[in-house]
C-alpha cells in the first residue's frame, strides 16, 4: 500500500474544502517529486473555495487545492536532469506542452494546453505534489521559506510593472492585494518617479505605503482622480497597473491615464461592462497590454535578480502564517481582506 | 481690398455646407500660403456636413471645411526655410504646438495643443490655404495629384499598419473604407501571410479585393467568425487593424484575435459599449494599441518610401473626380459608402 | 547486423570527403528518424571539405557532414508526440540543450551546449539522419523538395532581415551568396525602400538581381560608395545586412550606413580587424546586432509565412542539382563561387 | 557700447585657455539670454585646452568654450514663448536645425546640423550666453546649482544606461569619470542586479563605489576578467556600457559580455584598433549602441524624474568648485584625473 499524506481538497461540488489522507503521488519520467515546506494561499484558491461561477465550470472535483508552492526535491523521474535530489525549489503552476507554437517561440505562458496545478491537476495544499521538471525552480538553499514561496505570485507583480518601462515614470496602480503590493515595489525598485495606489481596504493601504506607494487613497471614500491630478500638475500618469478587475477602478485608472499612456491588466472583471473606447484608448493613442501569468521563464530570472540583489525586500507581504491543518483559519481571514500574503505549513 | 477667393464653409450651425467667396488668407512669419490643386473628402468632412454631435461641440462656424489638401507654395513667411516657394506639397493636417512634452519627445501626433485644419481652423476646401511651413511636406513634382492628395489619409493606414509588425502574419482589417483598403494596400506590401477584411458595403469589399485581401466578407451576411476561423486552421489572426468602429466589428475582430495577438484601433465608435474585457484582452493577452494620426513625422516618411517603391498602389482607391464647386455631388456620393476616395479640384 | 546506408564523411583529419557504407542510425526516445530526400550544400561544408584552422578546431572525424536536409520520418521514438510518421519535414540543424537560460527564455538559437549536425555529430550527406523531434520541422507534404530542403539556410535570411525593420527603409546588402541574394527576396517582399547589393562575382550579382536588387554592383571594380551615395541622395542607406564576412564589404557597409542606421551582422570575418569605432558607431549612434543561425522556432514560423504566401519565391535560389554520389563535381562548382545554392540528392 | 562680461575663450589655435572681457552677446528672436550660474568641465573643453588632433580639426578660434551650463533667463526674443524671464534653466548644449528627418522624426540628437555650445559656437564658461530657447530646459527654482549644471552630463548617463534595460540584470561599467559614475548610480536605481566598474583611478574607483557599484577594479592592476567571471558563476554580463574609449576597456568588456548580451558606447576611441568582430559580436549574437548626446528631449524627462524622485543622487558627483577666474586650477585638477566633476562659478 502506497505511503500516505495530508492534503486539502475539493472532495465534491459545492462550498468549502476539506483536509483528508491522501496516497504520496506518483511522478513520471519528466517529473519531480517535492515535498511541500510552505504554500501560499492565492485568490484563486478563496474562488475555489466559494464556488463560484468560474470554479464550478473549471474545477473537476477531487482535486487537491493549492498552486503557490516551494519545496524539497525528495525524487526525480529516469529522463530528469534538472534539478537535482535535495534542491530547493519554488514552482511554477502553469504545466504547459512543449509542443504548440506559442511553446515553441518563447511564449509559453500563453500555451493554450496548460494545466495549473490546484485547479486543473492536484495542487500543492499537501504534503508532496508531483510536478514536471522544468516547473520546479532552484533556489539559493539558504532563500527564506517565505520568500521562496512568493515567487509563484510575485512573477505576476513582476510580469505587469514590466509589461512597459517604468523607470522616471509616474505610476498608478488600481488594487492593492498581495499582487498589487508587490507590484508596487517593483515599481519602486525601478526607479519610478512616483507611485500612486487605490483600494477599498484602509488595511492593504497601509501595506501600499509600506511597499513604497507615494500615496495611496481609498477609491471609495476619496476622490482618486482629483487627488492624483493634484498630485501630477494635472496631467495624470504615464502607466496604469491595474490589478482590481473592479470596473470602476478601470474607469478611473483610465481617465487619469495620460495621452500616450501605457495601461497593464492583471485583474480580472466580475463580467463585461461599459467602457469609453473611444477616449480611453483609441483618442488616448493608449497602449493596453493584458497580463496573464509569468514569463516562462523569462519572469522567473527577473524576480531572482530583483529578490537577490535586494531591490526588492518582500517580507512585509507575508502577514499571516498557519499550520496545513488550519486552513480553515486562513481562509477566514484571506476572505476579511485584512490580509497580504498567508502562508501554510505542512 | 484683398484678393478673393472660393471656400466650401460650415457657415453657421446646423446641415449643411456652402460655397463662398473669401478674402484669400494671409501667412505668418512662419506659414506658407499653398494655392490648393487637390483636396480630398473624409469622414470627418461628413459629420461636419451633417452636424452630428461631435461637429456641434466641436466645430466653430464660420470655418472652411477640407483637410486633405495638396497644392502649390506660392508664398512664404520671413522665417521660413522649408519649403521652397514652388514646391509641391502635400499637407499634414495637424498643425502642433512645438513646446509640450509630446511635441519635445518626437510624439508631436498626439500634441494635446494640436489645431486642425478644417476643423479648428480653416481648412482647404477653397483656393488657397496658409498653414505652418512644417506641415507643408515636399512631394516629387511629377508626383500624379491624386497620390498626393492621398497622402494625409495615406498615413493613417501606414501608421495603424505600422503599430505592429504584419510582417508574415495573418491580418484582420474591419472596416473596408478608404483607410481601410489602404491598410490591406499596406499590409500586403509588407507581406502580411495572409488579409482577411469585412465590411457591410459590397462596392467597398470589391475595392478590398483589388487592394489585396485574401478574403473580403460581408460583416451581416456573413458568418465572419466561422469563415476566418476556417481560412485559419481555426487559429484566428496574429493583428486585428480595426478601422469602423463598429462595436459589432470590434466584437468579431477581438473573438478573431489568438492569444497573444495585437489589436490597433483607428476606428471611432459611436459612443462606450459593452466589452468582455477578460476574455478579449486580459486573459488574452492581447496587446491593444489606440492609433490617433499619423506620427510627426515618421509616417510620412514611411509613406513616401512606400509609394516611391512601388510597393503601394494607391490608384485604385480614388473613385470620383468632382470640380470643388459640385461639392454637393460629392457629398452625396460619400454618404452613400459608394465609393473609395472622392477628389475635389478647385 | 544493421541495415546500411550510403553517407559523405570526413574520414580523418586533412582536405577531403569520402562516400562511405554506414549503419543506418539508431534514434533515441525523443528523436526521429529521417530518410533524406535532398540536402544542400552551405559553406560550412565547403570549410569542412577543405579542412581549413576552424574545421580542424571544431571537426572530430569521423562524422557525416551536412546540416541543410530535408525528409520524411520513417520512425520515432517513444516519447516523440510530433512529428507523425510519414510527415515532410526539414530539419533545423541546431540540437539545443532546452535546459540553460537561454532555451528557458526563448533564446535557444543562442544555447551554448548546442549540438551541430553535420559538424558536432553526423549530419545529412546521408540516406538516413536520427535527430530529435523538434528539430524537425512539419511542412505541407506538397511543397517541392527544393524549396523545403532550402528552408534552413532561408531562416538565415529571414533571421538576419528581420533584426530590423527593412519596411519603407534604404537597404545594403553586402555579399550575394545564397544567403545574401535569399535576404535580398526578404527585404524586397517587406517593401524595403530601396536595395543595393555588392559581390565580387559577377554571377552572384546576377541572382542578385534576380531576387530583387534595385542595384547590383561589383565590389572591387566599381565604386560602391561613390554609387551607392549617388542612388540615396548622398544620404547612404538606414540598413546594412552585412552577409560576406569581408573586412572590406564591412568597411563599405559602415561607410554608407547613416547617421542612426542599423546593421546586422551575419557573415564571419577571417580574424580580427581594425576597425573605426568612433566613425562607425559611436558618433553614428549605430545599432550593431550580431546574429547567430536561426530563432528557434520563430524564423521558422517567420519563413513558413514568407514561403507560403507567395511573398518569397526561393527557386531561383536553386542553381544545381547532383546525386549525392557526385558530391565531388558539386563541391567543386560551390569552390568556384559560379552557384546560387547546390542541391544533393541521396 | 555693449556692456562687457568675462569669458574663459580659445583666442587663438594652441595649447591653453584665457579670461577676456567680450560683449554680453545679443539674442536673436527665438532665443533667450542666460547669466550663467554655474558651469563645469568636460573632457571635451580638456582636449580643447590642450589643443589636441580633434580640437585643430573642430575648433575655429576665438571661441568662449564650456557646454555645461545652468543659470537664470534675463531676457528673451520676441518669439519666445517658453521659458519666461527669470526661470532657472539648464542648457541642452546641441543646437538643432528642427528641419531635417532626424530632427522631424524625434532624433534630433543626432541631428548632421547641429551646433554645439562652446565648441561650434561660443559657449558658457562666462557671464552670460544666448542660445536658443528650446535648449534652456525649466528647472524648479529651489534645486540646487550644483544639480542643476550636471544635468547636461547626467543626460549622457541616462543615455547610455537607458538604452538597453538594465533592470535585474548584470553590468559592467567600464571607464569611472563623471560620466562612468552617474551611468552606475543609474544603473543602481533602475535596479540593476549587480554592477561592475573598471577604471585606472583609485580616485574614481573610489567614486564609482560611492554611487552603487558591487566592484571596482582597476584595470591594470586586476584581472578583470577573472574577477567579474568569479562574481557571474563564470557567466560574465549582460550589458557593457562602456564610457572609456580604451581599446583595452573594449576588449576586456565584449570578452566579459554573455552570448546574446548588450553593448552601449559612449566612450571615444583615440582612433581605429583591432578587435575580433566574429568573437564579441556575430558569434555572440550582441547587440550594439552607439550612444551620442541625449535624446532630444527625452533624456533630459527622464533625468528630471530620476531626480527629482530621489532616486539617484548626484551631490557625491560633484568633487570641485571653483570661482570662473580660477579657471586654470581647476582644468590642472581635472588633467590630474584626480577628480570628479569640478564645477566653476562665474
Amino acid at each position: 500500500m502506497a505511503p500516505m499524506m495530508k492534503a486539502v481538497v475539493k472532495a465534491r461540488p459545492g462550498a468549502g474544502l476539506e483536509m483528508i489522507q491522501r496516497p504520496i503521488p506518483d511522478y513520471g519520467p519528466s517529473e519531480v517529486l517535492v515535498k511541500v515546506r510552505a504554500a501560499s494561499i492565492c485568490g484563486t484558491d478563496l474562488h475555489i473555495y466559494k464556488w463560484d461561477k468560474w470554479a464550478e465550470t473549471r474545477i473537476h472535483p477531487p482535486v487537491v487545492v493549492g498552486h503557490e508552492v516551494c519545496g524539497e526535491v525528495v525524487a526525480r523521474g529516469a529522463a530528469v536532469k534538472v534539478p537535482n535530489v535535495g534542491d530547493f525549489v519554488s514552482l511554477e503552476s502553469h504545466v504547459i506542452c512543449n509542443l504548440c507554437a506559442y511553446c515553441r517561440t518563447g511564449r509559453g505562458h500563453i500555451c493554450q494546453n496548460t494545466h495549473l496545478i490546484g485547479v486543473d491537476r492536484d495542487g500543492g495544499f499537501a504534503e508532496y505534489i508531483a510536478i514536471d521538471a522544468q516547473n520546479a525552480w532552484v533556489n539559493p538553499p539558504d532563500m527564506p521559506v517565505e520568500i521562496a514561496v512568493l515567487q509563484e505570485n510575485f512573477g505576476n507583480a513582476v510580469h505587469t510593472a514590466f509589461a512597459t518601462d517604468v523607470t522616471a515614470k509616474k505610476v498608478l496602480v488600481t488594487g492593492c492585494g498581495p499582487v498589487g503590493i508587490m507590484t508596487i515595489a517593483v515599481a519602486r525598485a525601478a526607479a519610478a518617479r512616483s507611485i500612486y495606489a487605490t483600494d477599498v481596504s484602509p488595511y492593504r493601504l497601509d501595506l501600499a505605503r509600506q511597499m513604497g506607494a507615494d500615496l495611496a487613497l481609498n477609491a471609495v471614500k476619496e476622490n482618486v482622480v482629483e487627488q492624483v491630478l493634484a498630485a501630477t500638475d494635472g496631467e495624470g500618469v504615464d502607466i496604469l497597473l491595474e490589478m482590481s478587475g473592479a470596473p470602476s477602478a478601470i474607469e478611473q485608472g483610465f481617465a487619469l491615464l495620460k495621452t500616450g499612456g501605457e495601461a497593464a491588466l492583471l485583474g480580472v472583471a466580475p463580467g463585461p461592462f461599459t467602457f469609453d473606447w473611444n477616449h480611453h484608448i483609441v483618442f488616448k493613442a493608449a497602449r493596453v497590454y493584458g497580463i496573464s501569468g509569468r514569463k516562462l521563464w523569462e519572469t522567473w530570472y527577473q524576480s531572482r535578480g530583483l529578490v537577490r540583489s535586494g531591490a526588492v525586500d518582500l517580507q512585509p507581504v507575508v502577514t499571516h502564517r498557519f499550520q496545513l491543518e488550519d486552513f480553515e483559519k486562513a481562509f477566514a481571514i484571506m476572505a476579511s481582506g485584512e490580509s497580504g500574503k498567508i502562508v501554510l505549513f505542512p
